[in-house]
């Protein structure tokens, strides 16, 4: 018996890139939080404190820097398989890497009309990510979103369950649905236009999530995963992270009102978490694009 | 000698509060976040534990909702303006009531084009605020915003500053500049329409932010709150509070790369913190409309 | 009738210093966040982008760091005397400081039963601060603390307040207490050993919340308070925030079970908030001392 | 080709749940934050809106409040155990259940010396937490601990790394080393003394740290989880998730102050991140054990 090193990855996380595009007067920005994870031959530095193998992460942050400079960034998913093949290219024991991108939304400020050319309002929390996994000579790219809260204030019910000794929640045939998406979806190829995809994602998912009467979030996550997949042919499989976030009915009785659906206490915690996964029934399964995610 | 009590206040904080307005088929969406503080005679629970002046939370809570239930919210002021003078006019030790509320931005979901029905989006972290103080038959209304991020990434110089023996800082005539703007400002009367009044400011403040060729962050700062002032007689002074959110260019000369302002590292901590009022010079200050707000 | 500026200050927030004392093998840590602002003459920046007054905020922040290293801390109340001092003394524009100072408990890994010499474990997230302002020749400083988070499971009941139309809340004579204190206390000297000041403050506010038998937050508010002013003649006035963080007793009579006070669901918001000064009758007030703090 | 559900599971998560034992006038004080997902049979739900197999989440929620209340809630890793088995036993679409527990330490306030006996403060933010998977009849137990923050004011080398054009790091043989600990270990049996195994397991993870003179943060990570295996023959493997969370020294140069590893820059983001398993050479791996569990 030993004991042993097992999987291990190391990196930079959350190297926040701010590139601004000025071969016009209208400039265009980007902003980035980049984290890079290099996978290998690292027993060296666990075993004996030696860092013949270990790229420092204070060069793969530099790495980063320097890839935004040296070619525009274009779309979250290039960059990202760029800088990880770069690091796999150009350092024997790196094997594989997993590099994180998620970027930030930002909308020209309006003066008289017209967004200006080069100053910008953050356009909102919601994030777009891209997870992308190199491993064995096989590139997996997941894109996704988080942060895109959203509610319905009708059109969703809840009935119909199972009702044991610990079960005191009232049947509503109305209620309101709201929940803080976070979506990942897997390509099967990685030649895509991955900007034109993704605005074509985020549309289905919200127009999913909108236009589905809803029984129970889980048919709502379904419903959202079978939009995507059937309108794009080239994503293999959506991942799905939707918290219930509770909106509870306040009780106006002892006040003489009733209160018809109009007021609610947005609660924080605890929350419901509905996890799943919508998949085509003929592509393999990729669980390297997957692995150490946060989300189920 | 002796030891007494000094001022105080007490109340309920962040109160979520979500109304839908069902009057018809196309749902109305609001989302605030309610803080109430009650001011008066309340020695007795401080120096003997006797609760007979203190209307619980509780049921200030409950107010807040019942209040949203009973009339339309209307403006955050105005709902501010109620809830506060019903404390004072119905609990005789309540001589004083300092209402904070923020309001959070929706937007309808697209559906073919068209916003739905009833279900949206949370239009980002930008919040709306309103603080309402009512003392001594007194009302001062004190609109704002916060977490309005923004960033100009050129028209920014910094130079000319005194220089001892720990600056190191090299002077620039081109960097980026970015803030997260918390403003608030005071307004001459409480009969305002002030949704209309809350996007005229708004819209001030981002249109000085992006026109402002910036010399200091100081100088937007005064344009912002001077472009507010001059476009509306009615508020009598502004208050702004901006973290200079430094983006440091990266040195790229160790690569063998030059970085023309275009690439940037965005740091966390430290950041420079400008505060400051833009004010009227022919009306009287009004210190009890400000104590306590959690700004400069 | 003119635009003009009103009071203002600047400088850098959050400076996180972390500072090693090697005089001996046995290292001392210090773990500080530093906050300066400056007060004076700086129309020349708002009106008109000239810095010629503006030290820079990032050479404040090379002056902690520097501070910090050619002469001991010491106590966080008589580093920011000095820092503030610095400031005012060496640029004559400036007129007034306010320095903020936050430090962060480390306590030593123990190994074999004794501290180590140099590994460390941060001891929780309760801060002590300080709140030092210069103006007029004056030095006020206001020691503190900040989430400190304390609970009382029995021993405090809430009945005797007034009942309106909207209040629910049935009355208690058992109910758990609890919350997260922020106290802020003026000294009347500025020669005072500051490090032993503050243990024996935040001994007297643990020890009046620990053994006040509470009908009311107010009441535990006020004990706290008198306890430090009894003990420290030479503190003038202590300012306490205290949030009521609530614990609901879970309902268990539909499952057949009965709570007698033994589990409860610990809420986050909204929550009561309870804000006071307990004060001595015969000193002056101090408003600058206090001026733009964020509690009330 | 067709669209179907795959890997998915709901429950509750962050049930914050507080107990009192008043067996005796010596209260104990547990504080919990409760997760639970169950997974099983939910194609309906899913499909076509149809709860019969849903157990509501607000079921599950007081179902954990109800067993606190049942029985003592002992350690929480046999509390998860327990309260997955209900869900599986009671539920017959119920297959599976991932419970999550934290808990919160709190110690006594001390007055006159001795620990009150029903007034407590929150000691620290570090975390204790288990992560129980019931499977296919098995179950899996992992023990962790969060948030535990510690630092090495010297005996941390890096060099003898490689460069690229990248690199400009430069090599030191002394340096701050600094990380907040996310540590999780699995159990090979359930019938184990958890409380004590974690008092020890925890120790063992401070000593190593304490104790390594280290070359590389792998190294002490590795360090870490040996000596965690070498003293607990019933733990099978360690996970651990290490930030680097960089101190930088400050370079002082500029105002003629050396700087011999004293005063530091304690740094935000990037921050490095190690993460890695140490295990025994001749144990099963458990993928589902760490299925989903947000680190590495």
């Amino acid at each position: 018996m030993g004991i042993v090193l097992g999987p291990n990855q190391y990196g930079k996380a959350e190297i926040r890139l701010v590139a601004v595009d000025r071969s016009s007067p209208r400039h265009a920005l980007r902003d980035l939080t980049v984290g890079t994870s290099l996978r290998g031959d690292f027993d060296g530095a666990h075993y004996d404190g030696d860092n013949a193998h270990v790229l420092p992460t204070d060069t793969q942050k530099n790495t980063a820097y320097a890839f935004a400079k040296q070619a525009p960034i274009g779309e979250i998913e290039d960059f990202a398989l760029r800088l990880g093949r770069h690091f796999i290219d150009t350092q024997e024991p790196v094997r594989g890497a997993r590099i994180l991108v998620e970027e930030h939304a930002w909308a020209r400020i309006p003066v008289d009309g017209e967004g200006h050319d080069h100053s910008f309002h953050r356009a909102g929390e919601e994030k777009r990510t891209a997870a992308v996994t190199l491993q064995g000579g096989e590139a997996h790219v997941v894109s996704g979103l988080s942060d895109l809260v959203v509610l319905k204030s009708t059109g969703s019910e809840f009935w119909g369950y199972p009702k044991d000794e610990y079960t005191t929640l009232p049947e509503t045939t109305d209620r309101i649905l709201a929940t803080a998406v976070t979506a990942r979806w897997r390509h099967l190829r990685t030649d895509v236009d991955f900007g034109k995809s993704f605005d074509s994602v985020r549309a289905s998912l919200l127009e999913a999530f909108a236009t589905t009467h809803s029984y129970a979030l889980q048919q709502s996550l379904y419903e959202m995963g079978k939009a995507v997949l059937e309108k794009h042919p080239d994503i293999a499989e959506v991942r799905l992270s939707l918290p219930n976030k509770h909106h509870f009915l306040v009780n106006m009785e002892p006040f003489g009102l009733d209160n018809r659906n109009e007021v609610f206490h947005a609660a924080d915690r605890p929350y419901g978490l509905i996890e799943g996964t919508v998949t085509r029934d003929d592509v393999d399964p990729a669980p390297p694009a997957w692995y150490s995610l946060p989300e189920f």
